[in-house]
């Protein structure tokens, strides 16, 4: 069966966007839309990423998470690589309609490209505990994930690391 | 007692930022770092919005989220306005630390401006689903919560409505 292409509306009133059943997407002016992507099952966040508008739609009628890399330039297809797919159980967008939430099943239970199940995988102490452990006002971060699901170099061998400093 | 101010590391290797124990957010060319806020009892995906470093650190030391907002070019202790005011059960920073994840409690249930308990009250049919629904690549959004928690206008009476088209 050949794919529907999925099709957005345009974008005329605060009314429309915020309170109708529309969709009409806004993409920033890197043509960029936020995605925030949690656990369908634990509602962990997963990752934060960006989809342009193939990606989104792409994500919409296949039902599994595509987004568009922004350190290497070009539309991801999640698991692509690392067989880490996320199959997506619901999609649902903001009031403004500039964010997309994305409820996921991973297949491998993994979603970081560091190998935590996560890419939160780290916490800082706030408020009475930030001025308990703080130190000239720096604070360590603190583990949350200890074990690693997977090693990075068996799924990713020599592919360049996407963090930029 | 005088609050200590939170400082940051600067970002120097890919593995001090992603394996290390430095807080070494990293903030975009507006300055902004992405900022994800759940639910911490629920897991619910609240909003997503962003901080300055300015935002970072009174978050981190307050213990109350604080944000920067794009459309009011303001730093935004949240719930000043509102009352809805979130106290950030733990905060967390992604792998290459330009994402930041919020886990509150909110007074009083709803963080949207438009009334509802989360800003992610739609979804967008996906897959099969999408399929099924959509009329030549047109689909309709369909709404996960139905009843609004508060009426905007009693809130936030006349002021400006932050959505921009």
């Amino acid at each position: 069966m050949p794919v529907v292409p999925v099709r957005f509306q345009a974008r005329k009133t605060v009314e429309q966007v915020e309170e109708g059943s529309d969709l009409a997407p806004k993409f920033d002016e890197r043509g960029l839309i936020t995605v925030v992507t949690t656990d369908a099952d634990s509602g962990e966040l997963l990752m934060q990423g960006y989809m342009n508008a193939e990606a989104l739609q792409l994500s919409i009628s296949s039902g599994e998470a595509h987004y568009y890399s922004r350190s290497r330039q070009v539309l991801w297809h999640k698991g692509a690589t690392s067989g880490l797919v996320q199959s997506i159980q619901e999609l649902l967008i903001d009031d403004d309609q500039d964010c997309i939430w994305l409820r996921v099943n991973v297949a491998g239970g993994a979603s970081c490209h560091v190998g935590y199940r996560s890419c939160f995988y780290r916490s800082v102490p706030v408020g009475a505990d930030f001025e308990k452990k703080q130190t000239a006002g720096h604070v360590k971060l603190e583990w949350t994930e200890t074990k690693k699901v997977f090693d990075p170099k068996d799924v990713y061998g020599d592919a360049p690391n996407p963090t930029i400093l």
